[in-house]
C-alpha cells in the first residue's frame, strides 16, 4: 500500500451506515469493487467498514468525466437503488479533486503480507 | 448523520493500517478527534476501523489554512510521531476539495440511534 493519487484527480467519498439486512450485500459489494476497477479512468480504492456498521469508501478517478460514466453504469446504479432499498440506513457522498497527497509506509510494513 | 460539507471547503483523507502494537492508541485517538473539534475552521469528521486493521478517517475544514493551523498543533504533532513510530505500519493521506455534495437517508434511518 502506497497510494498517491496524481494532484488534479478526483475521489468520491463514500461514507455508509448498514442496515441489519443482509439480501446478497456482500457480493454485491464484490461485483462493484470489481467492475469500477475495469471502468476507464479508474485509479483506486480504499474501504473500511466498523463493527458499528459505518463504513467508508475512497475511490480514486482521473476526470469527472471518469466518475460520470461510473455513474451511468447500468449495474452500478441498481446496486445503488438497492442500496437505498435494503442495505443503509443512510450515507454521505462527496465528489472531491486531489490538492495534495503522499504516502508513508514503516520499515516492517514493507514485508506486510496484507498490503494490496 | 446527514452532514453535506459546503462545495468549496476542503477535506483530509486518512487511511491507515494498524500495527499490533496498542500504547494508548485508544486514549490519543480519541484526544485528537477532540482536540480537533475545538480548531478554528473545523466542519467534522468521519471515521472507520475494520477487523483487518485498515482505517479510513475523513476530517472536513473550512478552508486550507485550517488545516495547516491543525497540523502545527503541537500535540497533534506529537501523536503524528508517535504514530509513524508505533500505531502505523503505513499510511496514505490526501488533502482534497469539495466540489460536490450529498446525502441521503431512508425513512427509517431517521430514527437510527447510533446517529451523531
Amino acid at each position: 500500500m502506497k497510494f498517491t493519487p496524481p494532484v488534479g484527480s478526483y475521489a468520491v467519498i463514500f461514507t455508509s451506515q448498514r442496515s441489519d439486512a443482509d439480501a446478497g450485500y456482500g457480493a454485491t459489494a464484490e461485483r462493484m469493487v470489481e467492475l469500477a476497477a475495469r471502468q476507464p479512468g479508474y485509479l483506486g480504492v480504499r474501504s473500511s467498514r466498523g463493527e458499528d456498521g459505518l463504513g467508508i469508501t475512497v475511490s480514486y478517478w482521473q476526470s469527472l468525466d471518469a466518475i460520470a460514466a461510473w455513474r451511468k453504469d447500468l449495474e452500478h446504479r441498481a446496486a445503488r437503488e438497492q442500496g437505498r432499498a435494503q442495505w443503509y440506513r443512510h450515507y454521505e457522498l462527496q465528489v472531491v479533486r486531489v490538492e495534495r497527497a503522499y504516502a508513508w509506509q514503516s520499515a516492517d510494513g514493507a514485508l506486510d503480507p496484507a498490503s494490496p
